[in-house]
C-alpha cells in the first residue's frame, strides 16, 4: 500500500531536524514519502505535488521549513487533507521568523503548527499519527502505549534522580 | 450521534472569539460540545473531560485560551486524540504569550496550533472537519466546496476592485 | 498602453492602506492594475497572474498583505520581476508577522520589502517610479522634483514651527 | 524531619541548572526532596504530587521547566502553597517561551516567577528560604548573614579592581 | 494588629490596576499599608520603608510598577523578606520592560513576579496569602475555600454554556 | 562601461556576508563597485557618494550594514535611484536592529529590503539583476535561466532524498 | 544670548510629544532652538545644520523621530556636541523600531538615548540641563531643587493615598 | 586631580565589556575610577558613592549592568550628574532585559543609553569626554581629531577593499 503521509522539507538542510520524524513514523508503521520541494523554487511542482497527493493515498502533509516558511501555506492552499507545519530555526532570527509565517494563515487555510525543530520533528509525527489513528483503532491503542512508554522513561528519570540526591 | 468535536475554552470571556468555530463546525453538521474548563481552576474536571472524552465518541479537541495557555497542554496530556489550540490576546502581551504557552510543547506531546484570535476560530474548525474527513469522504467533498466557495468571493471582490479602480 | 505596475493586495479589507499607493502611482502618470488576489484562497489564479504579467507588459508588482503574508514571495516564484511588499499589521501581532513573512524570503527568490502600512503604501509607488525610472529619464526627473516638493514641505513646517515658538 | 521544599524539573536534563538551588538550600540546612516530574507525559503523577504535597510537610515548590513550561502552573493549580517557577532556556526561543509560559498566569491562580536560568536556580532556593523565614526567625537572620556575604564579596571585587587600576 | 503586607506603587497612577489586590487582602482579613513610593523619585524614604519594615511586622511585600521596573528590586536590596512584583504595563513597550526589569534580578536578590496588571494584582495578593499561610493553618484553610470558590464560578460559567449552546 | 551596482558596506567586517551578492553580479556580468562607506564616521563622502552615483551611471544601490543601519537611509536621502538594504546580524540583538533601521523608512524616502544576512546578499543582487532587467530583455532571459537552474537543483536534491529514503 | 540646546523634531507631528521639554527648558531658564528638520527629506540642511550649531552656541542636541529614527544619528555623525535621542513610537512597532534605531550606534558615534514618547521628553530636558549643569554651579543648584520639588509630590501622593485607605 | 568620570560597573565579569571604555578615556586624558557596585547587593554603598560623588568632583558616570539592569537608575536616582549607561548582555535574553531596565526610566530622573555592550563601552566614554568637552574647548579640539582619525580609517578600508576588488 501507498504512503499515507508526505513529509515535505523546503531544502535538504532540513534533514537532520526531520529524523525523529521518520523514525517516529516507522515505529508506528505508517508509510511516508519524504520530499524536497521549495514553495519558491518549484512552486508548479510543489503545487501538483499537493494537488495529487489525495487521490495517491496521502491523509496528511508534515511540512518543515525556515525563514519566511510558506511550504505549509503553499501546501494548504492546493490540498483540503490536514497540513502539519515544522518551524525551523535558521540565523539571525532564530524560528520566529519561521513560526509566524506558519501560524498566521487567513482565515479558511488552516495549517497546524508544532513546536519549533527537533522536538517539533517528533511532534508532527505523533499528531499524524493521532489524526490517522481517529479512523484507526489499532494504530490509537499503539499511541496509547508510546505514551505509556514515555511516562515509564520519565518516572525512570525520577527514580534515578532521587536515589542520587540520597546518596549525596 | 453524539458530538465529534470538543470545543474548550478558558474562560467564559474567550466566547465571542469562537463565534466563527461554533458557526463553521454548524455548517459542515459536525455535531460539538462547548465548554468553559480551566485548566487552572478546575483541573480535575479538565483532566476527567479528557480521559473520558475517546469512549463519550470525541473525536477531536479545540482548545481557545489566553495568557500562560495551558488549556490545550493539558488536555494534550490525557488524550491521544488530536489537540487544536486557539491562541487569544489579551492585556498586555497580545496573544505571544499564548502562542508560545501553546505551540511550544515538549517532544512527545503534540498540539497543533492555529492562527491566534477570530482567523484561528476559523480555523481550529476547519482543520478539525479535514481531520475527521480523512476518513469521511462525503466531508472531504463538502471542504472541497467550501473552499469552492471561499475563492468565488476573493474572485468576486476582485472583479469588484477592477470596476471601481476603472471608473475612477 | 497597458499598465506597468500590478498592485496586489491579500484581501479587499487591505484596499484603505493602499490608497496612497494608488495615489502616488496617478500622480507619476504610471497605468496600474489593482487586485485582490489571495495567495491561498485563489493559489492558481495567483500563479496565472504571476506568469503572465510580464508579457501583458507589467514591469513590477506591489503586493500588500498581513498575517502569514504569502502574496509578494507567491508572486516572486512565479515571475522574475521586482516585486515589492507591503507589510499589513493585524491583529494581534501588529505586522511583525508580515514583515518577517515578508522580508525573510530564502535565498534565490527576492522580494523588496518597505515599510508597514500607509508609510509603506506611498514607498513601495516611489520604490516601483524609481525602478521604472533606471530606464526613463524624464521620470527620473519628475521624481527628483517630487523629492524637491517633500523638501519644500518639511521646510515649510520647519518655518512654522520656528515662528510659533517666537511668539510664545 | 521530611521535606519542607520540593524541588521539581520537567527533565531530567533541566539538572545542571538546578544545581545552584539545591546548593543554597543545602547551604540553609533546608531539607528538600528533587523529583523529575513532566506535566505532559506524568500528568498523574504530578497532579497527585502536588496534592499529597502540603500534608508531606512540604511548605513551598520550585519549578523548573523550558519550552511550554506549565510544570509550575500545574503545581499551582492542585495546592494553595507558595510555587516558584524558574524559567529555563531552550532552543530556539532562548526562554521568553517558557518565562511568558509561567509568568502569565490567570487570575486566582499565582506562580512566583524568579529569573531564567542558572540565576534563577539561585534566586528560587534564597526565595524559599525567605518563605520558610517569615516564621523562623533564626532561618530569617541566617538570611541577613548570607546577604552580608554576598554585599563582603562585591566589596572585595571592588578593592581589587580599584588597585588593579591605580596599578595600570 | 499592624500591617502584615505592604503594598507599594510607584505612582498613584498604578492604583486602579491594584484595586484586585486590596480587596483580596481584605477578603482574607490580612491588615495591608497601602503606600506610594519611587524607587527613582524617593530614594531615601524608599530604602528606610524596606529597613524598617520587618520590625514593623510587616511578612511579605508587594511592588506594582511600570517601565524601568526597580521599585520591587530596590526593596528586595534591602529587607530579606519576600518581595512580590506587579509589571505594570504603560505605552508604548506595554510591560514588557516592566516584566524584564522585575524578573530578571541578578543571583542572590530574588523578586517573585506575577502576571502583568490585573491579573498580577489579584495573584500577587494571594501569594502573598499562601506566604502566610505556610504558618498559619486558619488561613491556609481559607485559601483552599477560596479555591473551591473559583471553581465554582467556573462549573457555574460552564453549565450556563451547555444550556445556551443546547438552546440554540 | 561603468558600473551599474554600488555595493556599500558600513563596515569592511561586513564582507564576508557579501561574497554572494559579488558572485551573483558577476554570473550575471554586472559591473559594480564595491565601497566602504560609513553613514556616521563619513557622512560627507557618503552623501558625496550617493549624489554623484546616478551621473556615472549607477542604476541601483545595494547597502548592507548592522545595528542601526543607517548607510541604506543616507544613500535614499541623497539619490532617488533605487536602493536595496541588507540587514546584517550583530550581537547582541542579532538583527533585529537593523531590520528595523532599514525597514522603517518614513514616506517619501524608500529602502527595499531583503533577508537579512547571506540570504539576503544573494537576494540583493537578484533584485539589482531584476531591477537593470526592466529595460534588458537579454538579463532578463539569463534571469529566467538562473531560476530554471535553481529549480534543478531542487529537483535534484528531491531525487537524491527519495532515493535514499528508498534504500533504507 | 543665543539658544544652548537645539531640539529637532523628524515631523511636525512629533510636536505634541515634546510640549513637556520644551515646558522643562523654559522652567530652568535654558534658551532653545525648536526645528523640524528630516534626516531623509531634507539631509542638506539636517548637515548643515549639526555643522553650525557649535559656533552658534549650541551645547546639546535633542532630537525626536520615529520609524527608522536616523535624525539623533546624523546630527551625531557631523557634530561632537553631546546628542540625546527620544525615540517617538509610531503604528505598528510601537517604538521599538525606533529605540533600536537610536540607540544602536555603531562604535564612535554616540547618541544618547531616554525613554520612549513623552517621558523621555521631559528626560531628554533634564539630561540636557544635567550637562550643560557639570559647568554652571547656579543651574545644578536649581536641578536639586527640582528633584526635591518631585520627591515633594510622590511624598504628597503617598500621604493622601494612606489616608484614603484609612478611610476605607 | 581627583576623577572626573566614575565607571561602574554591577559584576566584576562586566570588566571585560568596558575596556574599550578605560582605553578611550586615557585617550582623551580623562581621569576616572573605575568601581564595582552592586545595585542590589551593596544598595547603601551605592547610594553612598552617588550621593559623595560631586563633590569628589565627578562631572558624569557611566554604568554598565545586565539582566534587571538597575544601576544607572540608582545612581541616576541619588545624583543630578549625567548618568550614561551602558546594556550588558547575557543569557538568555541577550542584552533587551537590560536595554529596557535602563532606557525606560520614569519621568523626572534621566538615564542616558548608548549602544549595548562594547560598541556601547566605547561610545560611552565618547559621550562622556563630549560632556566634559561642552565647557573644555582644548578636550572638544582633541574630539574632533579623534573624529577625523576615526574617518581615516574607513577611508583606508575603502580604498584596500576597491583595490582588493580591482585585482580579482
Amino acid at each position: 500500500m501507498g504512503a499515507k503521509v508526505a513529509v515535505l522539507m523546503g531544502s535538504r538542510s532540513d534533514l537532520p531536524v526531520l529524523e525523529k520524524c521518520f523514525e517516529t513514523l516507522k515505529e508506528f508503521g505508517i508509510e511516508f514519502e519524504g520530499r524536497v520541494l521549495s514553495a519558491h523554487r518549484t512552486p508548479e511542482e510543489a503545487a501538483e505535488f499537493a494537488r495529487s497527493a489525495e487521490r495517491r493515498g496521502i491523509k496528511v502533509f508534515i511540512c518543515a521549513a525556515g525563514m519566511a516558511a510558506h511550504l505549509a501555506g503553499v501546501m494548504a492552499s492546493f490540498t483540503t487533507l490536514p497540513v502539519i507545519g515544522i518551524p525551523i530555526a535558521s540565523e539571525p532570527f532564530n524560528g520566529i521568523d519561521s513560526l509566524l509565517s506558519m501560524v498566521q494563515m487567513p482565515p479558511g487555510i488552516p495549517v497546524a503548527v508544532v513546536s519549533a525543530g527537533k522536538a517539533g520533528a517528533q511532534n508532527a509525527a505523533l499528531l499524524a499519527v493521532s489524526i490517522i489513528a481517529t479512523s484507526d483503532s489499532g494504530l490509537s491503542a499503539r499511541l496509547k502505549e508510546y505514551r505509556e512508554r514515555q511516562k515509564a522513561k520519565v518516572l525512570a528519570a525520577d527514580k534515578e534522580l532521587s536515589q542520587s540526591l540520597e546518596m549525596k
